[in-house]
């Protein structure tokens, strides 16, 4: 049943796989580039779904849902768009058992249909502000699959608005790159770098592309989530105009928005060990695991305490499974527990019965604990809660210790290769000296931070003038 | 704004159409075959979903994600299955900008790929039973368009099940038809006849198809949802086995059922009046609509009445909208909420302020009546559970009026093609009186009736002896 786990030192990358195919959260399919999202990773996901969505509803967004294909046309009407995202695209070339007079592109993501109907439902400013999200499938050809991190077929969602004038869409942008940011640390449990990202990292088509950017374990960074400020560029495309407040016609200003399944491989990369998953509880599908320990006639009295306890978790609002499985050992049970990453096991014996408490196992830290039987509803919750703490905190504290301010290349050569990390250093701005970097020393900008004070400096390559350090790194 | 709404009476058709696009539940889009399914559309989808999702739950199933691309040899396994589907499919041949090797189908169903996978997963009768869930999208070619009642893209669910024996495999295709069934009269307030298909109306590669068929008001049988039987048709042609208790290696038994976004079409005709939607308050998107009327300076006092009462209900679990608007007259914005179809609305004035109370209107039936504000509360929660119950009696009483007890062809064909209705006949049980009284009359024969009873009988069309009689329609 449990495979071996290879450890984070000995190869992170097989670890990584190790979990994602242990837990299990995913599989390989047998279509190529295209995973299998289990049980567990879909539960995941739907729990990451449902917080998300009703931050973007809370805030006037609705939910709607546009078609998979994109006709060749439309996915040409915006340059930077095509240039960027053909190359990637599954392409239908047969429908109903006959050739198609026009090509359908399977959506790599949805800016270019989307807006077409816009055009046809927007009319007057009091059409505006349109807030608009879809939760979806989408494909980019891929080679190397890595699951959830880079695969031919994700889920996502994106936000796609559209607004009367810049200042509002810009604020828009950063109001979802909020949105993003908080989720990603009071759900996740995962300190984000909220930025810029740099002209050659933007999104094709966009003006400017916003990002929250986290480390993970080992020291690289991935990209959590984006949020575009389109400008007109789309509204001009497709002829997105509408009658302003003061009479004339004026193309609409907008934004796109997502995030993907991806955020599981960061939930994983960012908190998992070497016994597998570490899940943040507000996430976990199963927030508390009872593991009722019993030799031949205690059962009926052990398991039926464990199910009263599991009964008063479930009606204090909690996610609580009972694992009563027979002729399989505890310590087998405390094992697949773990791998699955479940925040809080609970073990009760019939000696835990007499003293009247339960044994109380935390996950990421394995930290024991009695706690008294009736006071479990009012004790668990806070419990949790402080889990989800201590997860963030330890996650901020090594980003902390693996971020670098540095002013010469040689040691940006130096520390990027080990031990990696966040390296913010002084850019001059120009593309050449970004390329070249990049080419030095794999590492990219992942962002200019928005909260990044004004600081004078030397280009870490060119030595030209810079007023600002970004983050470099090396990222998923 | 307000276009005009064809009558039922003129063209049930255009009815429909009008009905969904000016709510608006969905537009058609550029892609030939394909709608946009508007916000309105996607709230109830949503609602239905969580409706059912949480009845799948509590049965012990779980939601998991497959690829959208089918390799061609896979489609290929089940003869029965690449016959039914392959000449409705959509086919990506190009992909990452080459010629692909192997086509891949864009899912008409999942059977195939499920299958797959399961070959993979079960080893042994404790890994059985396999009870799966995914929504997703489902593309099969389609020339003619009816928005949600045949696209070439539509929303779903499908499960996908593996049990250990074959009555296992039974009990859980008619446990899913009955979910099918209570989510059908008690969220969508709709009637619906259970029963078997023939052998012509069967799944490709279902040993037995089971569904539920509900009457719309133009007297046409629309099917709401199926649950196949697959047998071990699926498990031999991808090899699912597993060791069973006793020893041996057995092929799994298998089932798979789903309903659709059709399910909204649905809703639409079985509801729906001259004056737009009619939705039932368990799934409607907004259950309350509260409609200020003032003029000048009461502006002030009735918003902020109507505010607090917003608040008021929506602390009582309640989905409600409060239309503040200015400018629009209060007849226009009635008109609007009653073509959303919500179910209840409220009109609060100057006058019915200071008589402490709102005046209440029901959208299926315009009853009118006074609610005193202090116990809107307790009060509205129980009429919106009466409106609920009235749909769905509505609903039964029409189908009830619409059903004929037929026995003999020439009385049928008048029948069937004025009034119309469910036509309960008998018949010999070939496919060949089938086949001709289809393609006479258009009637299909919708399903064998689990809940007919034994009667002796002669078949419609040619005479011979027959046990029971079966629900003839024509259907969409």
């Amino acid at each position: 049943m449990a495979e071996r786990i290879t450890p984070r030192t000995e190869d992170y990358s097989r670890w990584y796989t190790d979990v994602v195919t242990q837990a299990p959260l995913a599989d390989y399919s047998p279509v190529k580039g295209c995973m299998v999202i289990r049980p567990l990773g879909m539960a995941l996901w739907e729990n990451m779904r449902d917080a998300l969505d009703a931050m973007f509803k809370a805030t006037g967004h609705e939910n709607a849902y546009f078609p998979l294909f994109i006709p060749e046309s439309f996915i040409r009407k915006e340059k930077a768009h095509i240039e960027g995202f053909a190359p990637e695209c599954a392409v239908v070339t047969i429908g109903g058992g006959k050739e198609l007079e026009e090509k359908l592109y399977v959506r790599p993501t949805s800016e270019t249909i989307i807006y077409a109907m816009y055009a046809k439902w927007i009319k007057s400013y009091r059409d505006l502000p349109l807030l608009i999200n879809q939760w979806a499938n989408i494909v980019r050809w891929e080679m190397r699959t890595r699951l959830f991190l880079r695969t031919t077929e994700f889920l996502w969602q994106e936000g796609h608005t559209a607004h009367a004038t810049e200042r509002e869409a810009m604020e828009e942008t950063l109001k979802i790159l909020d949105i993003y940011d908080t989720f990603a640390r009071e759900w996740m449990a995962l300190p984000t770098i909220k930025g810029i990202k740099t002209a050659a990292e933007r999104f094709a088509g966009a003006v400017e592309t916003y990002c929250i950017e986290a480390l993970m374990q080992d020291n690289k960074s991935l990209q959590a989530g984006t949020s575009h400020h389109l400008g007109q560029n789309f509204a001009k495309a497709f002829d997105v105009k509408f009658q302003a407040e003061s009479g004339g016609w004026e193309y609409a200003w907008n934004t796109s928005w997502g995030v993907s399944t991806r955020l599981i491989g960061a939930v994983v990369m960012a908190h998992g060990d070497d016994n597998g998953l570490v899940l943040p509880p507000k996430l976990a599908p199963t927030q508390v695991i009872i593991v009722p320990i019993f030799k031949g006639d205690e059962k009926q009295r052990v398991v039926g305490a464990a199910e009263e306890i599991a009964a008063t978790l479930r009606r204090a609002g909690l996610r609580v499974k009972m694992d009563g499985r027979e002729g399989i050992r505890p310590g087998f049970k405390f094992n697949e527990w773990e791998l699955k990453g479940v925040p809080l096991r609970l073990e009760l014996g019939p000696k835990d019965l007499d003293a009247g408490q339960a044994m109380s196992v935390k996950r990421h830290n394995r930290e024991k604990a009695p706690l008294p039987l009736g006071s479990l509803a009012a004790a668990v919750p806070p419990l949790l809660a402080k889990i989800q703490q201590n997860l963030f905190d330890a996650a901020l504290a090594r980003r902390e210790a693996a971020t670098h301010v540095i002013d010469d290349y040689e040691s940006f050569k130096r520390v990027i290769d080990s031990p990696g990390g966040f390296l913010r250093s002084h850019w001059c701005g120009s593309a050449g000296c970004e390329e070249a970097i990049k080419n030095d020393t794999k590492a990219t900008i992942r962002c200019i931070s928005t909260d990044a004070a004004e600081e004078r400096g030397k280009c870490l390559r060119c030595g030209e003038a810079s007023t600002r350090r970004v983050h470099f790194a090396r990222a998923y």
